[in-house]
């Protein structure tokens, strides 16, 4: 009977600038009596490697620049966090109803550049980290070194949706598996071939994940045992639609 | 510490028109030797939803419209399939590049208004569930007459996203709980108050179910065990982002 479990890391503790994330997990795995098996995969959230790798900014040092101060008067935003927000981008995708959609350097498509207030301290922003699949690749090499095993990690953020409300956790950055699942050229029970089935399994555990993690901060790090990843190196840029097969960037 | 099951349940079995869902469900979990908890949740593919209802249809018995016509020599799709797709639409959002965006008369934005080929065998296509909600809180009350427990529902669909390659699993049918785990107002670590904290936790449960299912159709159902759910009576209609609020529906 196929079973995947969800399991939160909890006593990670505040992390600060220059800690091994990848440490961290791993002791407090320890600590909390688990063992760690081949396909297991640990979901981070994003805040505590940005964190990790220094990637906050205090709002009071910066200057917001004339366009900040234009489109911040457009949106009724905040200028200052409006100039930090163009500077993660890569472009303006959709501005309007206080919302500003960008392409991040990364070429994430979403709210804000990834720029969060939540769960780093006030007057501060994180930022999502510079190369989130680096960040992913230490935390594997190191929670390698220190157990063993070589888990799959999943950086991951809280992403809106055009067509629907709420969010949804999804994979930034990805290490020791493959994202996608590619189920084209299987046929179903019926002989049909599977035409247009990848499913976004990144995507779906970094979801998975949110659910147990929440969003007040207290469990920033999951394992999920039990689904059958696909060995590979992995990377969150292999979930980036090409802007050649998009209907949605370009107006 | 927090942890979440899900649960894959085998041996469904053929479905066919005018079967109940519900019954089916409960029969093959108590085989399964598994019991009922408060709080858990059944996730159904839409697909033994669909074929339950009744809502195949088979392609040689659709004639093509002119504009069917005129759509599938223009994006090099079949004309009988798009007939069945417009039918299935309020209205078209984007065409190109060999795919169909559509507002279906649910109010979902989605490629080919959710018409799928897969798993229903050759030669038929099946449709959405007339009203998802509807058929989730038929399963729902049916399971809750027959073992005393009511779960949540979710009926689940793959969609794909504007930006991002591969497809997740999202919740098109809600019974039982409150798709949306709203945060906002509840204060973080250092006192931040989260302003823009929504969760669509309907639709990460359904992403987590299709990491279980998988597309092959020899899943079709999984019970999620240990998400804190909001008791509420749920509609998948909270998960729509409304017109006025959405930047992506008008060009």
């Amino acid at each position: 009977m196929s079973r995947m479990t969800v399991i939160g890391l909890e006593g990670l503790g505040e992390v600060r600038a220059g800690d091994s994330i990848g440490r961290l997990i791993w002791e407090a795995w320890s600590r909390q009596g688990e063992s760690l098996l081949e396909g297991d995969i640990f979901v981070v959230a994003h805040k505590i490697v940005s964190k990790a790798e220094g990637r906050l900014i205090r709002l009071a040092e910066i200057n917001p620049s004339a366009r900040a101060l234009q489109i911040g008067q457009d949106l009724g935003k905040d200028p200052v966090l409006l100039e930090v927000i163009l500077r993660e981008s890569r472009r303006i995708i959709r501005m309007g109803r206080s919302t500003i959609i960008v392409e991040t350097h990364h070429g994430f498509v979403c709210a804000n550049a990834g720029v969060d207030l939540s769960n780093v301290g006030l007057g501060y922003v994180a930022l999502l980290p510079q190369d989130p699949d680096q960040s992913a690749s230490m935390i594997r090499e190191e929670i390698t070194r220190l157990s063993g095993v070589a888990p799959g990690v999943i950086i991951s953020d809280s992403f809106g949706r055009p067509w629907r409300l709420g969010t949804t956790d999804i994979a930034v950055g990805v290490a020791g598996f493959k994202p996608l699942k590619d189920y084209r050229g299987v046929s179903d029970r019926y002989g049909y071939e599977l035409k247009a089935s990848v499913a976004a399994v990144a995507d779906e555990l970094a979801g998975a994940a949110e659910l147990v993690m929440g969003k007040r901060g207290e469990v920033p790090v999951v394992l999920i045992r039990g689904f059958e990843v696909e060995a590979g190196e992995g990377s969150a840029r292999e979930l980036l639609r090409p802007e050649a097969e998009d209907l949605f960037r370009n107006f």
